[in-house]
């Protein structure tokens, strides 16, 4: 027999199928022609018609509270949750009437029980829930039950309605409002549940004074509320302080509560708030993808990304607002959809041939609620999706999920990330790993900076790995460039580290010397005193080729430290490059890639892998290698990060294997600097970087006996120019 | 300036290109709604017609012989003779005169000095070609250009015929049969790009001569010859001995020279010849595919499959012979077209919705000339392409290419490869890598058996390494099922270690107390010697959980052994199962999958990763854990390979992550086997298989104080089949 407490596993499965329904279809045979005939959201709609048909042959099952997240009671009634609004949205979108018949009976049965819950059992102490052991599922799910009552209320008898409005929906949009203040008037995402759950409810049930609770605060004067949760939870530019991944959770609430304003509440013209704030939000967030998964700064699941229910909702919602044909790409791009009429729209759109590509671009992100606390830097070589990306997390700390990697760098191209970020170390809800819950190792190294591409100095984390002052430090930033042919992102801060003041410029640039864009990455350090410097590149791919000898040690391994993360870094080898230059290469899928590294004398080049003092299997073994040296003053690391070339193995040919830099130099003019490239082929290219405290002025660095000079915060010196320049 | 050298390379990737051209479309915006308008084969021709366009502006650049496989004046003619093809498939497409004259130039040119090349300087010795170092790619070549020819050679006057004909076509041709006996009268892949491309060129010119010698031999005698390559190279059920990477090497030159025969001389039904054997071989390479990926067994370069020109050909020729609409579904899987109108007609048969799924089955391709020499074992639970799969591998060695892993496992499901192959150890064309050749490592550990999910005695391979012994002995092969709720393979083999036979029967079930079909894995070694027994697993995916107490050593690492592949692998850690029940799951994308094995007592499980030995980076770090014994009286493994649950990171929920089997046994009655499975649930679920010496009897087994009986070689007891029989 069947245990009981897998029965619900089905209903949740099958729901979390419904609200968000289509994966892309498996390349079977069957699927050929269907794709080209029927549009996503027809797939979505005859999908959660079939499983509500096998659902609603029972009534709920509405079991009295007792289980933590996770539990049957707590799984069961968050299904519940889904599946009524789910049968909400078909009413809605069919009239038939056996919908609306089984949610009011849904309803009333919850009516029935729920006045009689006192607060949960396995409550949580900050903030109980009744049904669930935290409110903000109860926020959860009368988000969902609000939308449901709202969707067949008109088929009701008055009996019904005061029922179900007296005793489940004002009775917990109570509890939730004057019965937690401390969430509800919090400025927060919990508080933005809360307050779309109520304001939904009032809209629900036509009483205002829910509404303007949940736009204005309890006391109703703005100091809180979903109003001033708009002002302070998203950046002007509209980016959130924790990173996309917590990005996309507080994004739902927003857009299913602000979408009900704007049709009740037309006048208050919320989407035209605080400049377009919820649209900004919607769009940066999109922004923050690459093959369609969120950058993974900070804890984040790396396989989240843009086909999350949140995510469908916000696209479908912005395509009403703004028509943009570009999100019809993103929606390609997601393949799913949700049972909405806008969701409808943006299918239908979207098989008619409409969409146009979305508008990817570079773009800095400013963070903090003035836009003042850093920023995300991202530098994208094209609108293609796919083509080589950068980002540069120039941001502040992000809270208590916040990672400690100043400046840390993020590589993609070709649809694969290339230097990579951890992400959290998390199994998410995978009882096995740790209750699912976040690792130990998640603290203990993908919060350090070693796991990222960040500089570290003397084996320690930034901020010495204190959240607290880390929140109190932001980096300073420079000029952001995005033209034709060069983007530039550069910052600095002098707080990571006592007596070290870090800086990071990084350049994406065209030169027809090579095959296409690459990246130049100038990391310094600058300092009075003795320090050790790491620069790691956690590469994704194969190691290729190196141009200094390097043997990995055949018969054991040690681990790297024995703190601050580098405890989890085995070292596999340790190699000297030859005459300042480090080049590595490494292969991934169809494409070769080539770190090339002006270092200074004495730097060693340390390989290594994932995977030291990891007695429980809880990490990914991944590769690395850093540039490491020990200076008395300071340092830099100059780079070119180089795509190149193509493997084939489907019509086995390779070419381009090798990288086309030969030498790669730094000079400095005072402040100015200038980072010359040799290539192979003879071009030589040059980038200057003007003294940051005068940007506007005129610049001269010797280079070989040679004056360069140029004008400005930044420039390019193309082969060409470059001699021209010279003569 | 840019380097001579370099020059070629675009040709050669553009020609690359148009050959076999369309890359699936990126998820870019721009692909959006082109995909729906505009069929894969128009793709192709439009990127063919824009390419030529390009590179037909200047006569194709003639060098004098010089370099051998990968240098300028090889790969400069090799580009050549794909860009000819192309531009003699575009005349016959278009009709366009422009592409009939740039070809007769260039015949012409060729013409011109071709019969001045003596032996190429860099001549192979065996068997060296004029243009090229061998005569391989002077068959290839002339493939290309003899359909060329035969494509414009009526745009041509009188002279240009004579002299293309005299000076080009019948110099290559003899040069390539007369002059070369020991490659055409082979009977070997070699020899059957010389007799294509010299009977290619007998249709072409009008000379039977050629064809006849090219079907019959050069003494026209069918001792050799093309005709005797068909009888010989594949077995009677399609199957290419070294395996679908070389069979997919080898088809090119069968399809393409039987289509001309077809053609020309439709009497001699050629694709009736042997039972239809040239359709079965193409078949058989597609049935050899998962997930658009060919089984990589024996060398193979993994991420080669059915995209390749060869294959996109094969199915072309395939539709056009037999209107197969399942093919349209593997075109679909390709999208991927080449320049011909059987390519077109497959392209727009698919536009039209015409496909239907594919017909993906469990079979047994007999190996050998006879199909005698073992088999390859193929296990599908369903016509789905990326369902759950099992391959064993019970062939004959498969000459120098072959690997030492008799009865050898691969399990696939989800689109993934769950216990894998390495394939070969090899980066093709990479020159960093060893010059792209075969690494060391290929011999001295992917080849052999612990490298892959095979039994191993005593830490030696199989054969002990030696393919000369290997070469003389396939397993012994009993029935092969294929029933609605069984999929059964088993074998034996006696000659793989002096004093030990080594059995193994894999079933693939379907029973309701699981979520989807399982494996069931019997390994059996018999001897009457104490040896050590080792079974690997080579599993994809990151480690969860075991039901055993595991810890990896957190401070070093060693090679587990010091030969045979042994040495490869770094140790990480040695557990004891507890009461003879070994069970590990990991997680690989959304899935979890568990092998569940009773084992012998005293028996440990070793985790490993692949890396040890490995100073130069040249091996993938891919995890395993095996199965460890030393017993006095053989062994047998028997395990339950279990796909479960759903790891969903977009929703956020994740279930069904621990195995549903609580206990596995393993009973004998004589030479009757009985297997029995407890899932958690208490169900029970027995797999009986009867002795191989008496396959219609009746078996009974003792299990645990009853007797189990049943007739025939196999039975299945359900969970309620089972209590019934029990009463």
């Amino acid at each position: 027999m069947i245990r009981l407490a897998l029965t619900f596993i089905p209903v949740m499965a099958l729901t979390a199928g419904l609200t968000a329904c289509n994966e892309p279809a498996q390349s079977s045979g069957e699927s050929v022609s269907q794709s080209t005939t029927i549009n996503g959201f027809d797939r979505t709609f005859k999908a959660a018609e079939a499983k509500l048909e096998k659902l609603m042959v029972q009534p709920l099952t509405i079991p009295v509270p007792k289980d933590p997240g996770g539990g049957y009671t707590h799984e069961t009634h968050k299904a519940n949750g889904f599946l009524l609004y789910d049968v909400g949205q078909l009413y809605k979108l069919t009239g038939e009437k056996k919908y609306a018949d089984f949610a009011s009976q849904a309803m009333m049965d919850y009516a029935q029980v729920y006045p009689s819950w006192e607060l949960h059992p396995a409550k949580k102490e900050q903030s109980p829930g009744r049904m669930f052991w935290q409110n903000l599922n109860e926020s959860m799910f009368l988000l969902n039950v609000a939308q449901c009552y709202d969707a067949i209320k008109d088929t009701l008898s008055e009996a019904q309605r005061e029922k179900i409005e007296t005793d489940l929906l004002r009775n917990m949009a109570d509890f939730l409002s004057v019965g937690a203040p401390e969430t509800f008037n919090k400025v927060h995402n919990h508080g933005t549940w809360a307050t779309a759950a109520v304001g939904l409810t009032g809209y629900a049930i036509g009483d205002d004074e829910y509404v303007e609770k949940a736009l204005l605060g309890l006391d109703k004067s703005g100091k809180a509320g979903f109003l001033k949760q708009m002002d302070v939870l998203f950046s002007p530019d509209g980016y959130y302080n924790e990173g996309p991944y917590y990005h996309r959770f507080a994004l739902k609430p927003f857009v299913i509560f602000a979408q009900a304003v704007e049709k009740n509440s037309p006048d208050l013209k919320i989407f035209e708030k605080r400049d377009g704030i919820l649209k900004k939000a919607i769009y940066s967030l999109i922004q923050q993808n690459y093959g369609g998964l969120f950058f993974p700064i900070n804890d984040a699941i790396k396989e989240k990304g843009i086909r999350t229910d949140e995510l469908l909702n916000g696209v479908a919602i912005a395509y009403d607002l703004t028509g943009d044909t570009g999100l019809l790409s993103v929606a390609a791009e997601q393949d799913k959809f949700v049972l909405t009429p806008e969701s409808r729209k943006l299918a239908r759109d979207l098989a008619a041939g409409k969409a146009t590509p979305f508008d990817y671009k570079s773009m800095r992100l400013g963070d903090g609620q003035s836009g003042t606390e850093g920023a995300l830097d991202i530098l994208r070589a094209s609108k293609d999706p796919n083509g080589l990306a950068v980002v540069v997390k120039n941001t502040s700390q992000g809270l208590g999920h916040g990672h400690f990697d100043k400046m840390g760098l993020l590589v993609y191209d070709a649809g694969h990330e290339i230097l990579r970020d951890y992400g959290a170390a998390r199994f998410l809800n995978v009882e096995a790993k740790y209750g699912g819950h976040y690792l130990p190792e998640n603290n203990k190294y993908a919060k350090q900076t070693v796991a990222h591409n960040a500089l570290v100095v003397d084996e320690t984390s930034h901020f010495n790995g204190d959240v607290r002052i880390g929140n109190q430090h932001a980096p300073e930033l420079f000029d952001f460039i995005d033209k034709e042919n060069i983007k530039l992102t550069s910052a600095e801060i002098s707080t990571a580290y006592d007596d070290v003041r870090l800086g990071r410029s990084v350049a994406m640039i065209n030169d027809a010397a090579f095959s296409g864009p690459i990246i130049i990455d100038l990391v310094e350090a600058h300092s009075e005193n003795a320090h050790r410097y790491d620069l790691p590149f956690h590469y994704n791919g194969h190691l290729i080729h190196t141009n200094f000898e390097v043997q990995a040690d055949p018969l054991t391994r040690a681990p790297l430290g024995d703190g601050n993360g580098y405890q989890y870094l085995w070292k596999l080898a340790e190699a000297e490059p030859l005459q300042g230059l480090s080049q590595v290469t490494w292969l991934l899928d169809r494409k070769f890639y080539s770190v090339t590294s002006a270092v200074p004398a004495g730097t060693k080049v340390v390989f290594t892998q994932i995977g030291a003092n990891d007695p429980n299997f809880n990490l990914k073994p991944e590769p690395g290698f850093m540039l490491r040296t020990k200076t008395n003053d300071g340092v830099s690391f100059v780079s070119v990060i180089e795509p190149h070339g193509d493997y084939n193995p489907t019509v086995e040919y390779t070419i381009g294997s090798y990288s086309q830099v030969k030498a790669v130099s730094h000079f400095e003019g005072g402040a100015a600097e200038y980072i010359r490239i040799e290539t192979k082929d003879g071009n030589v290219i040059g980038l200057g970087l003007g003294a940051e405290d005068n940007p506007s002025g005129t610049h001269n660095v010797e280079v070989d006996g040679e004056t360069i000079s140029w004008t400005g915060a930044y420039k390019v010196f193309h082969s060409i120019a470059h001699t021209k320049e010279k003569n």
